[in-house]
């Protein structure tokens, strides 16, 4: 009977374990990491403190290096792998998918990694140095070479008895490749239509045509978006001579496509998407003191725009209180539109066939919450500072923030896609820099005309 | 030989056909569809305006519309299926999967939803009924029905024979599983192992134990989480009695981890997660400006701080000019943690038993960071203001906000989702509350005891 799963279970896996660690008692702990799955320890890892990390990856067992390895992201793998040996990991890899070996790879120091593979019998070397030569961030960086190929002239008892022989299929296989004698893709025989087919069928009969393949520079958020529309499973992988050089699984997939979408969260909010939950406080606060960087010379723009108008400040102190609403709203309706149309590129849904379109529905939308929120502001204003003048300046300058913040929402991330740079990044903080500025401007400008 | 896939022409055609429609060419238009499988055609209507859509859903064959409907997101399928008839709809329904006929009908108004469930045979309305019995966010709701299950006493070529007169299997059917006379689930066998294995073999002796199944309560992103940890294909579902009533595919959880990941990506900027990108103008103003009014309680609050010190504001431009620099920086850098928070929190890494780590961990960073800037700006404005105390201010002010920063960034996202609410849509606003007040605070505070 299958014990039914408690998620509840995992954290207080996560509770027991630690709470070993810190009173040193580590046989438990070992014994427990024993119990587990490699996927369970790599998460465990994850959400421990780096020197927890230290002793979990002592206590475990280090045949399951390898698959712990796979599963634990980018910094959290280079701060295990950099504490241990080329022998230990050129063991650890033993057993793993050559893509997955690739993928440990490639974060090392060129010279472990070499050491690692001089290591490795010559076969798997060759197979590992073919994944090494393609951009990790492509098809061929993502594909496994173990391929089972067979020929289209065969019956489906041949291919059974075939397969009997070989006795096992790489993992996630769900579909056989047919190929000519140059080894080009011809065919894909599922395993569904094997099992259900007769005996005596030929394969080319019931094969379905390959009709497409995924070439081996194809970049992997497209390999990705393919997969998820086509709901594939696995996907061969050709090269430019329609050769079958690999196949994709889903598992590599579901990778790309959640990081892509924690790309895009935490770029917005100015984060590397690798950053570690518990990374080394030096490096961290190191990277993030970059987009601090950036955002000082946001500030300081905003800044020098209020300095423009001293004078105004100095005759009413209540301008400089209420100055700040507009930027701030403004900047909250931009970021709105800017997440709408970050997604929407992502999803390919936004192209030049509908960009004006777009811009007519976020002006539009800009406009009406402009003067819905001018209305109120403005309200507030007045019976706040009890003045109808300052009341209509809120709500003039509220107005022209929200139309623009929707119009720049829409127009920023397109322009910076157009100019290579990444719009999840960069679009938030551009956009937020322009509502500022104008807001103050707006907002200042008109406050010195009619109040000063 | 299969064609290599050329991504640009998705977008060749999206441009196509809307100046296609554009243009009345209605013929080309349909000429375009037939040659389209559904998912396509279903993200050409995402990308399309609202308009455009109308005239698409005319021109498309209906017999994919039930293929397309399952593709589109919440709003888009909505859009659509609030024009189609009901008895149009039980047609496009038929044979989809038992779920995603659930999913479509859970979003139509009562009486839609029962005229299309009346219009199908009985069989195939159980079914449906059942599913939606489940909630939408449950394993229950996720599942399929068609499971293909057999008994463990057999021999292998014997449930060859029998899959043989089955002559099909479910779609990414990677899986068979096996159940005692009580439709228990004890075990799986996939159809990689029974492809290998020898024809006398007992399916008892070669199948996996059933020792982890999910059931039908278990929430969706547990199963996403599952899935993607276990590299899992299909999973079966069981219910409390160990009964097994139906099977989960990896393309629905593929579906479950781009929502979820675009859920806090969208959240994060105050946007409802289902908007279309093409939306009514008004609806999505109207969802939008609920947002806004938080923010506006915000930038009051801000405000008010700022009033509380009318007179020194009124002794001293330079400070109204200078104040909104040191909550900007508290609102970037208190946000970086509250992305890292928020993703540790979905990935499950954050506890009880390490969030005392990650608390130190992140003020520490502040302070790092604090120090750094507190220089940088404290020199800024003594040389652009000529006035050392007014520096020294903004450095202190600096110093503390991006501390407090760092220990509300971690505090506020984990006691939201203590408080059951979602700190990806609710904790970016709160954070910026606190590090705009406390920024507000310290250094209008500081400058009215040591400047007026």
């Amino acid at each position: 009977m299958p014990e039914q799963l408690e998620f509840d279970q995992a954290h207080q896996t996560l509770q027991d374990v630690s709470e070993a660690i810190d009173q040193g008692r580590f046989v438990f702990v070992r014994r427990q990491l024993q119990d587990m799955e490699p996927e369970d320890i790599a998460q465990l890892l994850e959400a421990s403190p780096r020197k927890s990390r230290d002793v979990l990856w002592q206590l475990t067992d280090p045949e399951d290096y390898g698959d712990i390895l796979d599963e634990l992201s980018e910094d959290v793998k280079d701060d295990v792998v950099a504490k241990m040996a080329p022998e230990t990991l050129a063991e650890a890899t033993e057993g793993m998918d050559t893509d997955d070996i690739a993928y440990v790879l490639r974060s090392l120091p060129d010279d472990v990694s070499r050491g690692v593979l001089a290591q490795m019998d010559t076969a798997d070397r060759l197979r590992v140095e073919t994944a090494l030569s393609y951009p990790e961030d492509t098809a061929g960086g993502l594909m496994n070479t173990d391929v089972t190929t067979i020929r289209g002239d065969v019956e489906v008892d041949v291919i059974l008895r075939y397969l009997r022989i070989k006795a096992e299929l790489p993992e996630a296989t769900d579909t056989l490749y047919v190929v000519d004698q140059e080894n080009r893709l011809i065919g894909n025989l599922s395993l569904t239509t094997l099992v259900t087919s007769q005996p005596d069928k030929q394969v080319i009969d019931i094969m379905d045509d390959a009709d497409e393949a995924i070439t081996v520079d194809t970049k992997d958020s497209d390999v990705a978006s393919l997969f998820e529309r086509r709901n594939w499973v696995s996907a061969p992988v050709i090269d430019d001579n329609q050769t079958l050089v690999g196949r994709i699984t889903i598992d590599d997939v579901v990778d790309v496509i959640r990081e892509d979408a924690e790309h895009s969260m935490m770029s917005m909010a100015g984060m590397d998407d690798d950053e570690d939950t518990f990374a080394p406080v030096i490096k961290s606060a190191r990277r993030r003191s970059v987009w601090l960087g950036v955002n000082v010379l946001a500030a300081l723009t905003a800044a020098s725009v209020s300095n423009m108008f001293e004078s105004t400040l100095e005759q009413m102190a209540a301008i400089a209180i209420l100055m700040t609403i507009v930027p701030s709203m403004g900047g909250v309706a931009g970021n709105q539109t800017v997440a709408l149309v970050i997604r929407g590129l992502a999803l390919g849904h936004i192209g030049d066939s509908n960009q004006k379109e777009l811009l007519r529905k976020e002006a539009a939308i800009g406009f009406l919450n402009g003067i819905l929120w001018a209305i109120i502001l403005g309200g507030i204003v007045m019976l706040w500072k009890e003045d109808i003048v300052l009341g209509l300046i809120m709500s003039g300058a509220m107005l022209t923030n929200l139309f623009v913040a929707g119009i720049a929402g829409v127009s920023i991330p397109i322009i910076l896609k157009k100019m290579d740079i990444d719009p999840a990044l960069a679009g938030g903080m551009a956009l937020t820099t322009i509502t500022d500025v104008i807001g103050l401007l707006v907002f200042l400008g008109l406050a010195t005309v009619f109040l000063v």
